[in-house]
């Protein structure tokens, strides 16, 4: 059985590092506590005796040895948040893979397969997308060399980032190669809160689409200027938000579509906007409507921008497929989950995670805990510590009936 | 006459101060620039032998005495610039009256009031609100008190700003009540070049009202929130500055509506937007009209915001009713540029001048001079030598006639 207590206590210990006033945390991809945070879970890991290994996209995997020398059992996530971030998302799924090892090393037992701890270079994508960079890269799903070579919105570089905080390692990605993959993480939306379960088995991931739109018009007077001759770059990026809206309403309830980034140059009070940049985010469970909303949305900018005489780019962020897991691995996660004694759900996950990379490669499952009122990539991110010990222990059976196969 | 190589001269010198690469200039009211383009103004004034002033707003004021100590001629503008500005917009106002003094000094010839050429603080409005501040300060309609506490969009202050680039005077503002009032301005619009007009008598100004508004949602992740659980204040503002453009329609063709500043937080592409900050800019020379697009504006956030379950806050940034120019004085400019053999056209002027803020105390006048493409707040504005030399040499005669009264 876990140790809640010392599992709340590296999680809280991990939210010092990028600790934002009023709660929760930003430690955006290969920033500086990034690595503070980074540093902190190397140390765990030394600690616990495993043998740690930081790869060339800076995923870093603690290896404890098994009674065998066989492919082992991979537990992990990631430790990187978005910019108003909470104390769960990821970093419970690495440090339940600490507490899994640590309840072994307690209890002196020594499974067959070696038990791997990982913690993914960026998975979030807020920083550089796309997100889940560092199992991409692992999985070769994603070239090392494009990903080092990818940039921020200010121009930074992954490769000279990785360097940078000290974690541009030496070992080639995807140098292990799992039995089996685990991923403990918060729900992140409102379904099992809802229904009242306290575990979700989850089934698969929905498929991802994030599009970067830059769109070029004219600055000019915004009081000489007659409606008729503008040529508004912001307008028409309101207008496209306004349509993806419209978008997922038309595609119907399994679809979401979201404009998080929106930015206007000059952005000036009385100045009609030159250029906006934007991004849209859509996503599906079912690839076939996925590509319908992306279809939509490419005829809505296009149409918007023609009639507004504007010129626009489109550049794909992210693009991820809807994966499935292996429905043995679901069925363990569940199975394991009503043993002991849990209200469990099987669901599909909205939030693209770490795991996914992994499904293609081997048997893949994820544990889903309660986000209270659905709310993550925010301050207010909440878990109950019953919740996290319920979700750990399902983790801990799950993995150790894995490593005994 | 005017000298047409030495207006362009000073022209062009005054544009290298914050010139932009591929051409025009950023001289942001009160920055290092803006303290670089009045030290070279004040120069030229005191080269020329006028008696400078610096008000404690910051307004420049260079006096070139009269026969008689009766109240002068002011002939003024602004020095400032849009992050995105021209070579022309605000300098050819002030250049001009200098030429005019440098015509007189030329000739000998000693008008019978004073001459007073003014450069007035932060015309622009893009870095601190409202626009029109000094001329309005100076005219007694914005308590000085109050301008000098107004931030920028960073929190700096226009008083500990001007005592910073040097320019914080100690002559109250005001300290001249001229007898008439000239303003020289290209036209920033498409009207003149459109007709084949080349001298615009400027028969008022249109209302400006400038709101910002900043609208607080509920950050989440963009993959897991359900579309009706969402509270986007990213969507919110985008609904709004599709809603400002229906406005504009419906109150028909005088009616202008711009949203150009639009920033959301934390802006990011997988979390939904929990704050969003922007500008509305409505403009109609009917004051009627304009406060009813103002209504109907209010009525579409209050609905907007609402709907989406987001709050936000209105703060008004400037509000000007429209003005009307004394109709002699625009006379006077028609009359002028027909005696000097130029096609004149009385017009309204879509953008604000610190002239309107002059027109309630004295007989106020402005000539326009054409806008290529009616191109402005863009580095690509640009008036031919001509049409320069066309409109100073009316303002030219126009204000000696004044002088003799
Ligand atoms: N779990 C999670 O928030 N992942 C970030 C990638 C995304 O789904 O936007
Ligand atoms: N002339 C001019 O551009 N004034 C700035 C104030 C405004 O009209 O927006």
């Amino acid at each position: 059985r876990i140790d809640i207590d010392r599992l709340l206590g590296r999680l809280m210990a991990l939210g010092q590092d990028g600790a934002l006033e009023g709660g929760g945390v930003c430690r955006l991809a290969l920033s500086d506590t990034d690595k503070l945070g980074r540093d902190r879970v190397v140390g765990w890991m030394k600690e616990l005796g495993l043998t740690v290994t930081v790869d060339k996209v800076g995923n870093l995997k603690g290896v404890l040895p098994g009674r065998e020398d066989l492919p082992p059992v991979m537990i992990g996530s990631h430790i990187d948040t978005v910019a108003t971030g909470g104390l769960y998302d990821g970093n419970l799924g690495v440090l339940a893979g600490l507490e899994v090892v640590s309840v072994l090393k307690d209890s002196g037992y020594v499974p067959l397969r070696p038990i791997v701890v990982a913690a993914f270079t960026n998975e979030e994508g807020s920083r550089f997308a796309p997100d889940m960079m560092g199992s991409a890269v692992d999985r070769g799903s994603l070239p090392l060399d494009e990903a080092l070579a990818i940039k921020d919105a200010e121009g930074f570089v992954v490769g000279e980032e990785l360097a940078r905080i000290g974690y541009a390692g030496e070992t080639d990605p995807g140098h292990i190669d799992p039995y089996c993959f685990f991923e403990i993480h918060v729900e992140q939306g409102p379904v099992l809160e809802e229904e009242g379960d306290l575990i979700g088995a989850v089934t698969g991931v929905q498929g991802i689409s994030w599009t970067e739109y830059v769109i070029e018009g004219e600055s000019n007077h915004a009081g000489t200027t007659p409606m008729r001759l503008r040529h508004d770059a912001g307008f028409a990026a309101a207008a496209v938000a306004v349509a993806a809206r419209k978008v997922a309403g038309a595609i119907g309830d399994s679809q979401v579509a979201t404009v998080g980034v929106n930015e206007l140059d000059p952005n000036l009070v009385n100045v009609i906007a030159r250029k906006a940049r934007m991004t849209v985010d859509l996503r599906n469970i079912d690839e076939v409507k996925l590509q319908q909303a992306e279809s939509m949305l490419a005829a809505e900018i296009e149409a918007i921008c023609k009639a507004e005489g504007v010129s626009y780019i489109a550049r794909k962020l992210a693009r991820f497929e809807p994966v499935m897991f292996d429905s043995s691995m679901v069925d363990l996660i569940a199975g394991t989950a009503k043993e002991q004694g849990y209200a469990v759900r099987r669901m599909p996950s909205g939030a693209g995670h770490d795991a996914q990379m992994f499904a293609p490669n081997c048997p893949t499952a994820m544990v889903f805990v309660p986000s209270k009122g659905g709310i993550s990539h925010n301050i207010e991110e909440y878990t109950a510590p019953e919740e996290l010990q319920a979700g750990a222990n399902v983790l801990l059976q799950a993995a150790l009936t894995k490593a005994e196969e």
